[in-house]
């Protein structure tokens, strides 16, 4: 074992689990924040894979602030129109040319865009439902200092940050989680109604679990208000069962609580995201890296998505701490809870943070003592093997939202 | 016979067949200026399609003002790489609402340039190649006193402007618009090489005529600099054979004489236009409504495309004229030039222009006199069936530039 | 009082203060996310107060979603230039017209911006080193539901949203916050040559605090290294007293790390910030509205600054709850740490939330139930205060970044 | 005398002044074609300075593609406002370093564009009335094959183009400038309602000629309708007392002929340009550079505006010839109408055009030959001292629009 700073010590509070009052999160694929979250992702991606087919290396570029400006429709039972295209603006920096040669940043972000889009939302015609606009300033070329002392080829953290990441979820995280994927998966294959911008929000109150869904309907498959209710009670049913199969605790679903159908106001949209009226989004507003808004955790503020995953620590630090935690209690028996804390120092290699810190709630009859050396064992592993991180998020491998 | 106010009366200098210096130029469909041009128009004829078919009248709108930004490109023998896009800025007005119904003005604008940019210029990828962007005002909705005293449904002049057209075309003319539509129509789709973007400078001195072709070269489509002298090659043969049977002057074809092959500079592009590279383009500043710029004769500067078709009387006019004088010279005999005027009077009915004069040369032995009736005569039938020239124009029957 | 849903209970943990590892962060003023923060406070403030000056109440309006593209500067020693602008794109809804008015929202955003940008930094020429762009749509005029059932003129909470606040700081957190400030302040007065653009970290780990600052240099007061040196020594002399101020704890101060003047590379800028080259900005991803960034505590994801205060529940929960907890600890001896938690209910009256939770560390030989009763009181007065909120935030007298 | 190749020769045809129909038309500063070449020119003007006294050449740069996005406004009697502002959207290449030096050509561009509005538009608010941002490519830096073979300094023709120009100006050429020159300058400085957005319009039907202005009214200098028909009657007053001191013809003023007062339909603008409420404007569009569009004379489409005034050969020959045809009226008595024709050879200096030829109509009792060889010495010398076109339009001193 190396001589990494790694601490691992109980936590003096209660597990989430056993807090009186949980509030979970999740923005959708679809929801306006999360397209920007993905465009910068995919972006970024493309980016990384061009600059290792053309040069063998990942340069410098950062793309982690796409703006997305809302449209303007006109929904119809039946199927609306788009009055106003949704404007997306991919921004960032990209190394344009290296030794000599000329990099296509601006058309791989478009092609990457392009691609997302089209995989991610059908229903959205690129380049007249969506206009995508892009400007990357000149990056910095070479990513510096990829190599220590010891000739070990390990970049340099190039900020003081840091990545926090948490395991096992709550039985509450859980049923948000998977109540977005689900619908916006297999239950979206199905029933064509439900469109990708579905936000959820799951409160705890001891063993009440409340799980609020706000699901665009698209238009085009809803032929009428009945039609429409049919849809969200689909949902309502669904996610009732799926959550079922999560937790035990009592659970009450609501779908699209600002409906009025006698003034005619529900949630009909033509192209299944709310971004085609009035609702604006960008990156890093929405879910963390583990895919989901956890007040009752720890938190960064780091946006993940765009990120350049070779350096960027803040990026890496967020996903790597998630893997660990993950890999921890897959792997270590008696563990409740575990948060895992990595702080950077800017200008030392990234396997090498200033301090690595777990916290730990135990299962009754473990003591932190009995399992601590295990833990520190598989977070020193999990930091040696640092750079799996950005070879997972090149390969599309690792979520960012 | 109406009381319309119409002249025809000699020319007193020469026609411009006769003349010593001759200059005509055609900016091809995929010149920078021409790409505007030909969106603008496909813009305002959906436009005008689409109101149509909607309220059954075409609506307020002008879209005669599409911005091209150039992009970047980094062409190569067998195919390079467009770096940065070309951005196309569609900018104007449109009625967005009418008698309670929302009409999808930027979608039908985005969707109209989509289509033609595909079937034009099929080297240029909609969305990655090039960016579209929309910025339409709003409207002022009903084409207001589109009926004159008598009830007639007769469109009044939105302007005090003028049109003006010839007929018929001199040699150099003849050879300077069939070398760029036959180069950019039979020849390119033999030869994919030869990429839209040709440019078409006639030059005559008395009896010399210089053919100057500026075309891009499309580099997927050559392997190298020998493949590229023979697409020049091919072309300057061409267009030879093709001034051959319009001419029996002499004639002189050069074709992409900036070309260096020691230096390695050749007009070589990845999509055909050198929008791609370093040229910005806008609407009305290429061709006139009869497809040239022709310094001898007399020319509206009236940018023709974009305009709407129902009451913008320097788009009727220019279209007008010009169709006036093709049709004197075909039905009567004796003409060796003919040029019409249309001058509108703000606020009078479209179809009573406040004066239309036609000025002539004739034919040995043929005096004014003798056709002025047939000439007054035809004007006066084709002045009467002005609004036919707005349905050609919305079906796309009229070319603007 | 009333039977509004208040919870008061013991935290099971340790205070932030006891806990041995704290991290805390604030993007100063000119950091590129901060300026997009106080843009789009500076908007909506200034949208607020002309919508009750021409219709006597607040309309629909957000704009939350500034997005800031960064430029490119050429810094020197004694003054360098800005080659490409920043861009500054201003984007959201607000209500353009209401009771046949027109209200000029998006010159009023304009004119805020321009003034917000000449107050704080001088420095950057607006129009020529940053351009500002609008992209407003039409907002859906009025606030609906502003009234409950018996009549009070109560705003109901326009989503399921919830609000998050903390007091006291901690010496960290009052470290890293009076830095900026102080910095930013008084300290700049003196030296102009400090930008503001100012980051600041705080690392506590026991008893050990480490303040990272990275400052922008202002070039055109700087002669040449020398100078710059000087400035930097300058702030890490004044930032380690500052901190003596605050906490008796070990404070090291590490003020631009990662300057390495052997290869000239220094954190120096023309105009004070790093918007100028390379650093892009957006709304709501630095600052909570307690101004820090503290990932030890619960913190809300949403962005506080550009929304609307008049009901916008996630703003006005946010900055209402750290009111409360700021008053409680005003108000009550014994506290030596509140977080007060506010969740919503949507379309309920926003003075009355779905729970209203208050979990405390109190001081040694202090129990909750002691004070318990007055925690409440407070937290059910200021509850029925909420409006008050509103206006200060609209008075700018309430920050939110 | 040189052996350049010039031709004088008589026009067989009449002088414009003696033909009927005489239509011209000038679009005043204020109109948003000419804000277009206007700012398009002031850029120029200040890239050239800028090369100047950095690099001690002009480096290669073409602005000549400014587009304005018209705006919303709302004005009223005693002064209106604007809802959305103008949008000016520079565009063109410039060379970015040069030599190791960066050139801040985006920054000189903004600065040209503010410094030029504030002049000629003193009510637009540079950068809330009206935003201008600008998108300048990478030019390609050295402007090549400056030198001739004999070693002088003479540019090179960067195309094949032509210029021509005329004199002297017709009676009805020269109300219309001078009526949109005189309302410009002292009369708006009178009679601040006059707004710089002044159209002119003049025809001439044998000795009667109909001055038709469009003048845009301030609003903010006029409290009501009785007050707006003043300013228009003033107007039409000054315009007729001005032809009279031109023209012994007969003379009618028509102004603003549009305006409804019953409808209440007046051309009250808040800015006092057409720009402000849905009239868009790009270069190049509107007068040529002698100030005028006169489609009874040969014209060139060339955009003169913008072009870099060192190689670009339609700016430079445009305005040469301008220049030569005046001179040669000045100098050589007995010249009723003079026309001057330059056509180049592309990679020829360009003081060695293809062909300079000019027709002459004399006045009676003079021949072409008495005075061609004065005229051919004229334009010899005038071709000799091309350079000096350069230097003036460099210096301001050549108006182009």
């Amino acid at each position: 074992m190396t001589d990494r700073n790694i601490r691992v010590e109980p936590v003096v509070g209660r597990a989430v689990e056993d807090q009186e009052v949980e509030i979970v999160e999740r923005k959708g694929l679809g929801h306006p924040d999360s397209i920007c979250d993905g465009i910068a992702e995919a972006v970024s991606g493309a980016l990384a894979r061009e600059y290792l087919d053309r040069v063998g290396e990942v340069l410098h570029y950062n793309t982690d602030e796409t703006q997305l400006v809302a449209g303007n429709a006109a929904p119809a039972f039946g199927g609306g129109e788009v009055l106003e295209p949704i404007y997306l603006l991919i921004t960032g920096r990209a190394t344009k040319e290296y030794g000599g040669r000329k990099i296509p940043t601006e058309t791989i972000a478009l092609r990457a865009a392009r691609d997302y889009l089209a995989e991610q939302f059908p229903e959205l015609a690129f380049g007249t439902d969506v206009v995508v606009d892009v400007k990357l300033g000149e990056g910095s070329g070479d990513l510096q200092g990829v190599f220590d002392d010891e000739g070990r080829r390990m970049p340099m953290a190039n900020d003081t940050s840091f990545g926090v990441g948490h395991a096992p979820l709550t039985e509450t995280e859980q049923v948000v989680l998977e109540t977005e994927r689900r619908l916006n998966g297999p239950y979206a294959e199905e029933e064509p109604a439900v469109g990708p911008d579905i936000k959820v929000m799951g409160k705890r109150e001891d063993d009440h679990i409340d799980v609020t869904v706000a699901a665009a309907v698209v238009d085009s498959y809803v032929a009428d208000l009945d039609a429409y209710d049919d849809v969200v009670s689909g949902i309502r049913g669904y996610v009732h069962d799926l959550a079922a199969d999560i937790t035990d605790r009592d659970v009450r679903v609501h779908v699209n609580t600002a409906d009025d159908y006698d003034e005619g106001s529900i949630y009909l949209t033509t192209t299944g995201t709310s971004a085609e009226q009035g609702d604006d989004g960008s990156v890093g507003r929405g879910n963390r890296s583990n895919g989901l808004i956890t007040p009752n955790r720890s938190m960064s503020m780091e946006a993940t998505s765009g990120k350049n995953p070779v350096n960027h620590i803040g990026k890496i630090y967020n996903l790597l701490s998630t893997e660990i935690a993950r890999s921890v209690v897959d792997e270590v028996t008696g563990i409740r809870e575990i948060r895992v804390r990595l702080l950077s120092q800017i200008g030392e290699p990234i396997d090498d943070p200033h301090v690595a810190d777990a916290s730990l709630v135990t299962a009754e009859g473990v003591s932190v003592a009995d399992i601590e050396a295990d833990v520190a064992r598989i977070i020193d592993r999990e930091l040696a093997d640092v750079t799996s991180i950005t070879e997972r998020v090149i390969d599309g491998e690792l979520a960012t939202f």
